[in-house]
């Protein structure tokens, strides 16, 4: 039996932080060695410094872990980030240049041209771009990004359907979990019994661009953004968790829905992906019934990393209509992170 | 002092029943005089028939009135009607038929080519149909529809666009309140927490061509349907009052967020139309805040019979993007009937 | 027809105090003369100071008001205060020794054996203790405090109760709005599908103390609070307006249900109580349906100042078991205040 | 490897029927072999006749299982039952007649004399009511009941309280999560964003005289319901699973609250049913933060079957106040019928 890699968590106590902290106790690869957080949280335990608002208690080995400050060295060298964006900036820089692998949920360095913002199962090549990055800024580790939640089950939808039929415009309109904001987060007061039609920090504007991205060609060292217009309409509802989204695609020819649907059921990751332990064995679920997905019956497929995808009929605008599920805090945030982590070690960049 | 017009209500104990109970209590212009429902609550008082669900009393003169069966004669000329949908075809005829004018909001009859679907500050001459459904039919009545909660408020943002700048294409996706299922509707289990994303009953289709014959142009004595294809999304989140719609829409222009506010905000009732008591000083206004509009603070605006309209922006894949309000059991059920019911009378219908 | 009366409010930005500003920018007496409220506040137009939660817009007359900082002279001789508990020890007094009459919705004064904790219904003759607080500290003006908000319905259903006969034990288990904890005040992912059995600030002492003082007796110049246990339970449940109360209670002589609702039915405001433009008809008003009260179809009673009580029973433990349900931030906060300071003006304080 | 025991489920299709579904799929001792419900659903295949709730798929094998008439023979010799209370009486009857042992979720025959009412940590004597039961009805099978769902907690919090103290008055106000009353059960208009002081079918009549029942005395074949009075308040919130109740509660003599969470925190299950796979490592936990227990983060303790307690301190009208949360459809329904199959299994009934 080997022994686990051990792994650092910067930005520990917040949501995201703890969502690592659960995912990471039991990882069969991983295991936490070091947890960071803001200065007022640095030399309390874990348990002492962190508000707690998983299900399950704090995993005991964890709880007692001195939290330390967000500042290199920490134990391992993959240091998983959930830290503040205005932070990220010079923090995970840090740690990429004393030769740590900073596999961040923050958006700071997402659309760095230098940086990977991969979803496995969609771009994994995209992590070549990592080799330029330390070639330019001469670092011994190096920076790997996650999407935004909103982004990460919406680009997982789209891959074969891309692939397939070239995506040429795109609308989307999201129902976003109350949890994708964080703790505080929300005040009841706004969003109970109500709708909120506006995320803040440029929710749009990153569902756009990052699935450019994410669904951009990679040529030589250099990723090119996807071209097609995104619409998008970003919506804050009353759900714990669980981001859904209606969506319209328009595609370089007409697509029927049994098309779209023998695309969708046929995508499995692909080589060395298929075998990460975060990877579920469908990273899509078509769901025929005719109202679901649904946020509450459905998040958990995959243990939170299947995209489930509903109503596929045809648009009277653009080509296809969809509906889409993802779990905000697992596939959209901390599981995604987990995972771009597994294929840093089976791509040796660890070694 | 007038003394006021006697009417009646068909399906009086529904959700919308209820809501016409309310508004028709302190009218102006109309009095309730004769309250019908189903076979089980024929005989008994209102009182006692009726699950009450308003958060005022039952007015006093209605709380006694014994409730009749729906069928003709009903005391008054007009007949405001929440009946079922699966009744309302034989019913609501067989009023025309006995001379009375049945204002409508039941779909049943909405698309017929001879019945007036109508939003008074829109379409206020596709009244003129009514002409051809009485020679048609021979009735010495008629019926005049009101369109479905969620077409209300879209119709409404959507006539000054379509006036200034011809609406070309259309994407529409809903998030809809729970009291549009009537009572007791969706299941609890159902909904807290959830998002559902599909309305029974053939909503998004009922979305899309009610908007396109309301949008439609009245030629002689037929109404030819806007012809601008619409692609809808239709969801039900946990909100207890108010439709709220994420709109993208392509014109046969360029527009700008400039010109759209503008023409957004110019939108004023016109003749007749602007006297009745039901129509809102502004049946539109535009709410510049980033945040803005939210069923929870902003359905009463106009007392439930104006829209908001707010997120003016450009849209990368048609022309502009919007959020809209509406109250979806006034603005998009009883109070659009009372409102048509208004327009009969000023119109002379009942002359 | 009188000049209206000039009134100041403290904290008017905060939940409570824009709540003041819609009630008074209707009173029949009463005219907003001046707002106050943190240091970063003061110096902009409230329009810009406030982050407005109401449903209807801000008044325009107080839109453009400038705010002002929280310290004398400000406009007027009544002062409604909806200040920090921190902070109002200080102020409050501050503004009292300047010859203002503080009605205060804030915690701080409301044990001081020489401030009336007023609820004019209930207990109008402890507004004499003013003049021992002139007296012994010397001020032109004075100190005037409405209780709790869980407190304020629990007394005016106890009082009638108490008055025939004699409370002896009292149980008291909450459900309460999250308005309760003002903006942004409860986090929405710690409350949407959830009970927390817990009120932070001491709720439950709170609830306990200020019942037995306002139901006390007045003795010459002081208040003996009742002496009868009060065991309480508070819990914060997903509701926006009104807490909802189970209640069990003990009598000195066994009490029907009966009785106890005759005498609730019958309890009237008197003498000049009655004559306040806030004290509505019926203060209690007995709801025999056997689901009621509901905080969503009875908050709004009596324009949110009448206390409903429903589910009256007997109890195995105790005598008497019943639901109450009342407004928490109008008859529990600025309502209860407003009609405090009515009460001061026909007392002829500010004469 | 034994072989596992086969079992039927009947009132497979509603809402404890597929927890019990659920539960069973797993189980290391039984296998379901048989499915019964209503007319309309027997001779469908399970998964066309369910309208499934649960998060997680219906279990392959069942899905395919025809579902059958709810009549004898069913396979197994233990049948659960969910069935609906009008019909229990004859069908329940009929099983136990035709030698089942009928594990029953319903409250028809809990309060029979010769029913034993088990919770297997508080009361596994009372099993033997069963000898009396087939003596006495003739019957080669037999019934055995567990609680209503609000009671089901209470009870094992009291069990070691009155064990060492002596409960003589119990005060509990309930907050009572929806799935309580099945699919559709509650309405959604009834619910989002409210709280109802009424649970319908005697809910406190029933947590009265069952918690009697079980804390009551087994003398030869027959118990004595506990003789100290109980006043209850029950009360429906918006949460989805999980009852929270504030309880108080009088002893023999004054008990501390330290007193009383060594009580609670020493509780264990004792002989044979420590070994059950439904019983928990710890039945009852004491959580001493604060603001817990909560539904959202508490009910899955112990996999549905830990009881957890908090807010342990003094009252003053009684001895002891506390909250205690427990998951309403796994320990407070199916779950708990299935720990008492387990008890029939291992103290021989089957054999």
């Amino acid at each position: 039996m080997k022994a686990k890699i051990p792994v650092s968590v910067l930005g520990a106590t917040g949501t995201v932080g703890q969502k690592f902290v659960r995912l990471l106790a039991d990882h069969p690869w991983f295991e936490i060695a070091g947890l960071a957080a803001s200065e007022q949280s640095a030399g309390k335990t874990y348990a002492e410094a962190v508000r707690w608002r998983e299900s399950v208690p704090i995993p005991d080995a964890v709880a007692k872990m001195v939290v330390q400050r967000a500042a290199p060295p920490l134990p391992g060298r993959i240091v998983f980030s959930a830290i503040e964006a205005e932070l990220a900036g010079a923090i995970e820089q840090a740690f990429a240049k004393a030769g740590a692998f900073v596999v961040t949920n923050t958006k700071t360095h997402r659309m760095d041209p230098d940086v990977p913002l991969l979803v496995p199962e969609v771009n994994p090549a995209h992590l070549r771009l990592l080799e330029r990055q330390r070639k330019e800024r001469g670092w011994p580790g190096g920076i790997v990004a996650n999407p935004n939640c909103s982004t990460a089950g919406l680009v997982l939808a789209l891959a074969p359907l891309h692939r397939a039929f070239k995506v040429e415009k795109l609308f989307v309109s999201t129902m976003q979990a109350i949890s994708g904001a964080g703790y505080p987060g929300v005040a009841s007061l706004d969003i109970v019994g109500n709708v909120i039609p506006y995320i803040g920090g440029e929710e749009e504007e990153k569902l756009e661009r990052e699935t450019q991205k994410i669904l951009g060609e990679l040529k030589g060292n250099a990723v090119t953004s996807a071209s097609f217009p995104v619409s998008t309409h970003t919506s804050r509802v009353p759900v714990i968790d669980g981001h859904t989204e209606t969506v319209s695609v328009g595609f370089a020819r007409r697509v029927t829905p049994d098309e779209a649907r023998a695309a969708l059921e046929g995508f499995r990751a692909e080589g060395k992906v298929a075998t990460l332990p975060s990877t579920p064995a469908r990273p899509l679920e078509v769901d025929s019934r005719i109202d679901r997905p649904q946020p509450r019956l459905d998040i958990d497929r995959g243990n939170g990393m299947t995209v489930t995808v509903g109503r596929i009929r045809p648009c009277p605008v653009l080509d296809l209509r969809m509906v889409l599920l993802s779990h905000n805090t697992i596939r959209g945030a901390a599981g995604a992170a987990v995972q771009n982590g597994e294929l840093l070690v089976v791509e040796g960049w660890l070694d």
